[in-house]
């Protein structure tokens, strides 16, 4: 597990230390020296006595007693042996192995790896890799790989499951100007992966000192739960998390497992994990970068946004993006508009988005984010989109938009495209501790993005009127397989799911009964037969007695005919409600509207149990055909409250019977506040 | 008109030259001079007898005869008078007016614009602007902005109608190697704008000696149909066309009496004019430069690709956006791939992505290549993935890359991911002529955009039956406003829908009469009332002959009846069928199924008129809800030739009817074979 001696150790040992700084063990230390690591460094290297200048030891014994860190870059049959000594001997607690060689590659290498995760856990340390690039923080810059990024406390905590990724992630963000306070290449995983790193930043977390942003790029979620759980966690705290999850696509899937030698996980529970914990999900490097870099200015608290321009074009195309994703540019006017267009040169137009024109200057800029972020109080936030056409320099405004962000309480967004015409004027700004969007679009993309991820959902009990005894002896009792009806009807009811009443008998006497206490008309199944509408074993919309005993007779006589049941008639729009079992994930509840719904237009919603009324309201909502459960075209609706109910009753019973690995109630019929099970099939896997 | 004179002068005049690089009129002439204008070159301004070195005139009066293009750098107001002396006295056939002031700004302007324009056109000359940033070919660099991009015969002809865009689209486009024949900055569009150039474009078009690529920038689309033409033959041509158009988000919300119009809005007429010409739509400046790179690079002819990486992660994001945007990336097996799996390091994979280790080299780069090039003929296409962890250089495998980009057929794209890492190197790869993309996803979005891109529609004829004179005749003879069922019907007729037989009369005896014909199930609709339904006026399901006369008292007593109407009563799946005039594009013809799948799942297509059949089965076949007409869950569905062919006879009889704004067939009933229009609406504007 992460700790101290890994993060901020007082002392590192890089073993295999070489002068060739194209090898991973030359560039390593090489880039620990440059990063000027503050505390004792050593190196060992079998055939020198100096490397890069520095002392060399050439066996790990002969280290002094005390070292916090090593770096291992040797091969990865040494490696064991060398973890051994440094464990045992030398008070080492935390270890980033760098070598290859190990599970990814044959079982003897996963061999390898169990053994040094025994050692390192036996002395509670930490291991990070194998089969990584490294590590870096603010403290030291234990990686293989260039460039090394800006390092401040307040930069993103990245975790990667790739390390040429990482590399490339941070490559992409550097010209946007984004600052880390670590980053965390986690090889194979072996003792620490994401959801460990994860786990340790919530746990160790403390407002005002710790970093709240979070990148993570994962090819396979191995812990969702624990993923979850601090995920949601640290986003409570106040915390944003952008992640990447490849292998998204089937083919996909393949190329990820073929990389990593780990399981993809069903992309549809990764999307409702990511929601129900509030992680903003990215599909690419590009779209992470400019996340992050949302991440990296205030937090916009509306939905309202001055595009603020000297050039028309992607003044239009941020508008179009920014209003396609949700946030809305809206009209400015009035006096105090008319007060700022006086300021601009003639032409201009502050209707919003505000033209300052080409010849625009810093100073009214300056006058521009003034009057947003004092005078307009329906604007949330500011996007300033400024360029060159390589006549003049832009020092003096990005100087002004560079102060004018520190003193504005809402956040502005640095739009700078001219990446080549000013690309030193680009740098200066981002030097001076800023980002920027190049690409409008993109930006605009990212930021309808974040703000359209919802908060983590609060998890709550809910479950007060759920007989668990009662479930577990009903569950316990059953084989594998698909349960009986009888026995779907139980597990409805102890859910408390409202179903359709079922009347069995081989006697036509209890049927009639049956008919007195719920009216016609009724529906008559034949019960024995399996395919009962094949063998005409299923009559709806009986309507009389003596239609009723003479379909009792017809259906006796069906071949294996052992009964026939009898349901009150219902009619009412089909709903569906089901669950599958993602292993690791637990539960995914899933709902939609029946029929053409579900088969034709795939319009289905979903979530991780368990969820919550709020949560399971979301995804009703979030269902394209929500206006008709809404009721339209003069049509009664849905009792949503009523349907979401019955989601929640779904998902709290699943969380207590793990073994039913799938089911579905469809249909699900709803008329106005009546929703009622009149179908459902069950399969349990222990 | 683009002419000779503009593309490649013989000379050319700056007017209002400066020394001061700093101001367009000092820039424009240093970009001309740095851009080895091989011409003539004179310059004027008012206050110098030199300036950068070259004589200059302080009067367009004085300057030799036959300068054949200006380039206008000078207070809009003197414009006019100096256009006049250089058309009428110098032979000036071509201008570029860079100057602001003119119709953007107010009416005096817009006259200044007017006076200029007629000055040359009446010498049959060209203008560029005003209001714009210049223009660039490989001939000469008049544009007062930088940078100056590659420029070669092959590059893209860029057509712009913003100026700072422009600049700022060359910029992006430089990091992925984008070179370009000409640039052109529309500015105000006066005499030629972006419709125009495309016609020359299009006009001049030689194979082999033109360029293929083609890119645009719009804000608006002022002739539609110009557009349309010209883009249309220049794919048909070979070429490849993308664009931006932006403003999507402020169309949509006009206030319309009909379904189809409240679906219909100025962009999607857009969208089915751009699909209709085979046009790209993009919809950013770093999308446009990632789709231009695809254009650059040969033709992708097929759907597999082999994702080449010596890097997981980019590979997995990669084979993602492919897969999901409906590209494959297929297995590689069999003992060819055994064969290349043998040259490669263990842990190798070549099953794709063919995964070649973060210590591949520049030898196995270039054996895979050849793999897939020769041996493995199910792949259409390879893209490579190569960065760097900044440990080495990659020049030896970028230069094989280069060398293989060049001997292989299928096309090969380069993703260099490593911007800093191997900044130097990539800058090579990029000087010798290639394109590289730094992010996957997003060359995999642009990808699979231009893959799913379709051909231009062949315009043929197809509307043979169609009576035109009738036609005219009918619509002629209507007023403005919504016209009569009777007239709806005529129209039907005259277009060839085919309709439900209806029959209208104040005698019962009629009706009657009419039920022998038809046959019952009819149904009735009181005439007069314009509110039919509430008040009870419609009448569904009448089964006898004593229903019939009770309803038809019943309904004769209706305030303001004045007949009852019959129809047989028909059943089948609701479709639609709409169109509605967009001023300039012409119709737009929308079909789709109808009740909630219009209102509430807004599942419609679009196209433009003239449509035919291949284009309206496109049309329906682009449906969410194509399965239901094909037929779903064992129901019938309907003969998606018949709809279709409806939709095309519509489309025929708007061709001749420009003054009907807005139709709509609502609902047409689609059962098996029978698709029949039972109600439409036909508003006509004169």
């Amino acid at each position: 597990m992460i700790n101290e001696q890994l993060l901020n150790p007082k002392s590192i040992v890089v073993v295999g230390a070489s002068d060739d700084v194209m090898k991973p063990g030359g560039k390593i230390l090489k880039n620990i020296v440059d990063g000027n690591f503050k505390g004792d460094l050593y190196v060992t290297n079998l055939k020198s006595d100096e490397v890069q200048g520095i002392k060399s030891y050439r066996d790990v014994a002969d280290l002094p007693e005390n070292v916090d860190l090593a770096v291992l870059a040797i091969a990865a049959k040494f490696c064991p042996q060398t973890v051994e000594v440094l464990a045992k001997q030398k008070g080492t607690k935390a270890f980033i192995i760098i070598s290859a060689g190990f599970s990814e590659e044959n079982e003897e290498g996963a061999a390898l790896e169990h053994q040094i995760v025994n050692t390192i856990n036996e002395v509670g340390g930490c291991l990070i890799g194998p089969n990584c690039v490294g590590m870096l923080t603010t403290n030291h810059s234990s990686v293989f790989t260039t460039p090394i990024p800006a390092l401040e406390p307040m930069g993103a905590d990245f975790i990667s499951g790739s390390g040429a990724t990482a590399v490339f992630i941070i490559e992409a963000g550097m010209a946007k100007g984004l600052k880390f306070n670590s980053v965390y290449s986690v090889g194979n995983s072996a003792q620490t992966g994401v959801e460990e790193v994860l786990e340790y930043l919530d746990n160790t977390y403390e407002e005002g000192k710790s970093s709240k942003i979070k990148l993570l790029y994962l090819e396979s979620v191995n812990k969702p739960q624990k993923l979850l759980k601090h995920a949601a966690s640290l986003i409570n705290k106040g915390c944003k998390i952008a992640a990447v999850k490849a292998g998204n696509s089937e083919a996909g899937s393949r190329a990820a497992s073929s990389h990593t030698g780990a399981l993809a996980s069903s992309d549809l529970a990764v999307d409702a994990l990511f929601k129900k914990a509030g992680i903003v999900r990215c599909y690419g490097r590009e779209e992470l970068a400019n996340v992050a870099a949302v991440f990296m200015v205030e937090e916009l608290k509306g939905k309202n946004v001055a595009v603020i321009t000297h050039a028309g074009g992607p003044a239009v195309m941020l508008t179009d993006a920014l209003s396609n994703g949700g946030l809305e540019v809206p009209a400015i006017d009035g006096p105090k508009a008319e007060a700022l267009l006086e300021k601009l040169y003639p032409g201009s137009s502050v209707a919003n988005p505000i033209d300052f024109l080409a010849t625009g200057t810093a100073e009214q800029l300056g006058d521009i984010i003034d009057a947003c972020e004092n005078d307009f109080n329906h604007i949330d936030a500011m996007a300033v989109v400024f360029g060159s056409p390589g006549l003049f320099t832009n020092e003096e405004v990005y100087k002004v938009l560079h102060r004018k962000i520190r003193e504005c309480k809402k956040p502005i967004y640095p739009i700078l495209p001219s990446v080549v015409n000013v690309k030193d004027d680009i740098e200066m700004f981002i030097n001076l501790g800023n980002v920027n969007f190049p690409d409008e679009v993109l930006f605009g993309n990212a930021l309808t993005k974040v703000y359209n991820t919802p908060k983590p959902v609060v998890i709550t009990g809910g479950e007060e009127d759920l007989d668990v005894k009662a479930l577990r002896r009903i569950v316990e009792a059953q084989p594998d397989g698909y349960v009986s009806p009888e026995v779907v009807q139980e597990l409805l009811d102890v859910a408390g799911v409202p179903r359709v009443k079922e009347f069995v008998s081989d006697k036509v006497e209890d049927l009639l009964a049956a008919v007195a206490e719920v009216g016609y008309p009724v529906v008559m199944k034949v019960v024995g037969p399996v395919h009962k509408s094949d063998v005409g074993g299923v009559v709806l919309d009986v309507n009389s007695d003596e239609q009723l005993n003479a379909e009792f007779v017809r259906m006796m006589h069906l071949a294996d005919a052992t009964g026939v049941m009898l349901q009150p008639m219902i009619t009412g729009k089909e709903l569906f409600v089901g669950a599958t079992y993602e292993p690791g994930f637990g539960h995914m509840v899933l709902c939609g509207m029946g029929g053409i719904f579900i088969e034709v237009l795939k319009d289905v919603s979903s979530g991780l149990a368990p969820v919550n009324q709020g949560e399971a309201l979301e995804m009703i909502r979030d269902l394209k055909s929500y206006k008709i459960i809404e009721g339209v075209r003069g049509q009664k609706g849905i009792d949503e409250n009523k349907y979401a109910e019955i989601i929640v009753r779904l998902s709290s019973m699943l969380m207590h019977a793990p073994e039913i690995k799938e089911m579905d109630i469809n249909p699900l019929l709803g008329d106005g506040e009546k929703v009622i099970a009149v179908d459902a099939r069950i399969r349990i896997q222990k």
